[in-house]
């Protein structure tokens, strides 16, 4: 069993930061579950532009409030605590959080992301093998 | 992409119900997203004899405190809110709710629940194979 907790894992390179987001990464893919489960902040205010080409993901949000657009330009959902949404068509979709106050996300990814992949200029996370 | 409210499917057959619990499966197999996604709620006091012998799991805690024993008997780690447990190893397990308060729990199985299981006599969730 493994067991770590999210204030402690904050400390440690499991947390990694970039523009308008932050995240730490409870599993990864050396953890050999067959996905990866992340808690990321979506800064106030913060519009993020994404496109998995290669990962399926799932973002369950469990603080704060914001919307999430289908497609570029897309139909916009709302999002507030109970919300999830699935990206099971490799969507392109546009994230953003409402001013004030970020949103706090479980997210899990399917491939597993290995932990050293950064958002490509497309959105996307390349696989192991493009980023290698 | 999907989108799924916590507090609609609540009112469908995607909440079940058991002695101790009971879940809310946002993402189930018939989701093809390669894992399943549920908020399940373990209910104050519960103590709850696991062991998913063909499935992994991923659970993390949002809201109670309570405690995990890793195997039977085992170890004993405390739960709040950021904690994470994965059983990477089909491991036995006990949960534990403490008294006066539920706890709120995000879970991903991997393989995904199909929607029909229950637990069986030995605390494990059948294969679809098997539970047919």
């Amino acid at each position: 069993m493994i067991v770590r907790d999210l204030n402690q894992a904050r400390q440690t390179e499991r947390h990694v930061f970039s523009k308008g987001w932050d995240s730490v990464r409870l599993l990864l893919k050396s953890d050999k579950m067959g996905f990866s489960f992340h808690i990321t902040t979506i800064h106030a205010g913060a519009e993020l532009p994404m496109h998995y080409k290669h990962h399926f993901e799932c973002v369950y949000c469990i603080e704060g409030v914001g919307s999430i657009e289908d497609g570029a330009p897309g139909e916009i959902h709302r999002i507030g605590p109970g919300t999830m949404y699935a990206l099971d068509q490799n969507d392109r979709h546009i994230l953003r959080a409402d001013p004030g106050a970020p949103m706090v996300m479980a997210c899990v990814f399917n491939p597993p992301v290995t932990g050293s992949e950064v958002h490509q200029d497309d959105g996307s996370y390349a696989l192991e093998s493009e980023s290698a």
